[in-house]
């Protein structure tokens, strides 16, 4: 197996779980940690953490109309005789795409000609579909107990705030709950991405990984991530971190505010974290709407 | 407002939340529904309703590859530059196709030239989306007890059975758990439609419907529907009555075999009910994974 | 067969070539027209009427990137291994967008519920394509004759002219050559609409649509047709009387600037008209690059 | 610039028109070229050399129905209102597919990390687009003087023959009309490659190849290419060297058997040739339908 460069001094989860491992980091999320996630659901308040997309039309019905375009989701109603049976539509699902709530699968980000952990690219994508490293595994639902670290409470985080481990453990500490192997982190910085674009939003650092590593993080959500220009050097802490050589999954593009809300409104910052992707497999990713559930 | 012909025996919610209610019978799920969800969920075993959806290439890698289409679901991966520095895809998901398990929206069927509660198609439908009775309120999550009634314990329905009222009461029997305000109904007839196409699959009746209504049941999913050839007289019990006149969101092509198995083995029929779809809104319907959390 | 409103004082070619027939107009195009057409070609010198269309891209490899969306066609670059072996594309083509010079197949317009010659929709749509009045007759390949009848030779139209037959006869005279039955009619008014939306741009009345019939125009391109905002009162010209009842073709959005610098310069106003839509059939129109060969 | 392997002795038009040319081989029609295919159009008979595309539908009627995936066309049809006021579809176009009659841009075969003319691929694609080699070139249309080589006049050539440039020579001495520089080729060995699929059909060698560069053909359509599976060694010859190294143009999966029949009718072997691909810019090739006018 070639060891992509400079890999040494990287937390990774390379060949901890097999050769052919496609679960990552969700290998950590036990019978206890399930059951730790619905002991912490006790009224059945659910909050979501997904941005509401509207698609845009793929063929609008005013020939000459624009919008903004690539477009998280499009959409197309169809014709089902006139008059109509039945309002049917198709949906074309960029699910990358900044302004949709997803879940990124471990072959998303290859380090080199591999993917996690250690697997070719072209083992991994065979006949126009990922047959390693996709959302299959998702396909099952997840569920486990989520924590919540606000790491500003009253507001937001300086501009180009680069986040450590350190600020990880002022939050836990602040949250009043030990994260525990297993658990679903959630990071609140207090920045939409989508509004800021361009500017210098707060970073998660390879510090801030390596603490997730340690934590036995087993999935990641939250405002703060990778974001776009793309620092110049140096790996890419969630994408090419996290991710790739842990393999943990991530749901970008979370939308944290009212998780918070609720949180400071009970005072508790754990929940039940459920992740219920539609069961599409082979894909790299998937929108998500992750639920927390108190 | 237009009343369709003879709808006058039959069970209806038109105007009981409102002439411009979006949740039909989500309306049921209360405070306490919810809390009766999650109230059956200890463990935090999960089980996933959803059938997998493999992708068909959309441009397959060779030439002249062909495979099933109109598909649930069709892939193309991303070029990202060469050698790839990410990969990624776009899905198109054509929602209501029999191999995807989804939810349909309460537009989605319309009588005549109006969709639930009484809005006409031309001001439900505009701009190239759906502006009334669509996806947008299963954006926040759903969340709610489940009971399975399982019309076959010992294997499956006779051929062509037509499910009545009395089929559910003795089912609710069995499952020793009786059904409340706000709980979401899954029934299981031991048949999976896709494997069954143009036979005599069972199917619901009005006489089902009515039970549901009076039972005030917030959400369907199961394999029991309105199974495809359409039967030529009288109305699809669940598609145009408890979709179109109670708007009772329902849930297609579910799969409940795993479930079955799960409630038998833990002795209980009662579930947290998970229905996490992505945040799209204005959609017809979108694919969902129901999750039974036990 | 059901006549609609108020037609008997349209012309109409309803029934005249049978209850089946799928050319319309292109009847017209006999041997005698091509063999004119041909002999308009005399040098092999190429003028496109086709507006360029500059894909947006689906899924764009900036996340956040936005453009003009409904787009007349998007593009998505495939991955085809890393490093990859192949550039390959999908497109999606949007046909009748206003930036799309296309050509209108019969069935694009009904009156009613019929489309011409008084198919039924619903005989004419059938298992999700056009079965009837499609662009199947296309795919022969369209040649013939061409003349350019430039109405403002000096500049352009004034601002909401209603082009009349008696405009045509004028532009006839000064073109120098009569059309003869079976020639293509392209027409110059000066306007690209893409440029003028919501301005009030010259169009066709009925009266200039009686002239076409009357001379039995086989196929029309040019930059005048039934501009948006439609106009209240009437039929649209062109699109329900010469395409619904004539059964002429009309090739939308022509681009004909260049074309008329080069009769301009070529002192001649007739040339050979080749239009070769890719042999996609069924569909409801196809975007095409119609060629005026001198 | 790096070359890639083993180039020396094939032939190439790397550098003949320079370093930015998009171009390639259509710079050999002269006005000469295209004067000498206006003489050839005498009559105004048209011949197609595209196989009829019959789009799958996307999201079809029928909830369960399956056909033939990939599809090189697939069709959407439109919602537009309840009753219809109009037809429309959008289409999925999958160019390179097996099934289309289409056009090869430049950019679409690399050698190494390279296109035609030397241009690496990471300038070649930019922002999801193909900025050089690709179709825009195409938009202005194409004519110049086409003739038909016919292999095998009275039926089809032995499975699997290597064409080679003596095979050309003669039958060129049969069609009785010399190839000048610019003209188009058209090339029949009488086997419809998807009517064959991993047969041993006839495929081009490298001394074909060599042939058409030292004719100067300007553009190649036939029904004989490089058929799948690929041969284990050497280059493409059509691919890999005439359209790569050469810059020439290929017409895949032409169907010439109307086009033979019209030759043999009319004892002549050269004609006018129209190539009129849709104006849509940026794309790795195009569905088309080229004629032959006679």
């Amino acid at each position: 197996m070639t060891t992509p460069d400079s890999t040494e001094d990287l937390p990774t989860n390379w060949g901890r779980w097999g050769p052919d491992d496609e679960l990552g980091t969700l290998n950590h999320i036990s019978d206890a940690a399930r059951a730790r996630g619905v002991a912490a659901a006790r009224m059945g308040r659910v909050v979501s953490l997904a941005l509401p997309v509207r698609p845009a039309p793929l063929a609008g019905p005013v020939p000459f109309a624009t919008g903004p375009q690539p477009a998280g989701v499009m959409q197309m109603m169809n014709f089902n005789g006139s008059p109509t049976r039945a309002l049917t539509d198709v949906l074309i699902v960029n699910t990358h795409h900044g302004a949709v709530t997803h879940i990124d699968a471990l072959a998303h980000i290859p380090l080199g000609d591999q993917v996690y952990p250690g697997v070719p690219i072209a083992r991994a994508v065979v006949g126009g579909t990922v047959q390693h490293g996709s959302t299959t595994p998702f396909a099952a639902g997840i569920t486990t107990r989520g924590v919540l670290l606000d790491l500003a409470p009253q507001g937001r985080l300086r501009p180009g705030h680069l986040v450590t481990g350190q600020d990880l453990d002022e939050a836990e500490q602040r949250a009043g709950v030990p994260l525990e192997s297993g658990d679903a982190l959630v990071v609140r910085g207090g920045w939409r991405i989508a509004d800021h674009l361009g500017e210098p939003v707060p970073a998660m650092t390879v510090d801030a990984v390596r603490w997730m590593a340690e934590r036995e993080v087993s999935l990641y959500a939250g405002d703060i991530g990778d974001p776009p220009p793309i620092r110049p050097s140096g790996p890419l802490a969630m994408h090419q971190v996290a991710l790739a050589r842990l393999g943990m999954p991530l749901i970008d593009n979370a939308e944290v505010t009212a998780l918070a809300a609720a949180c400071h409104e009970l005072d508790r910052h754990s929940f039940l974290f459920v992740v219920a992707a539609a069961a599409i497999t082979g894909a790299t990713g998937l929108p998500v709407n992750p639920l927390a559930i108190f």
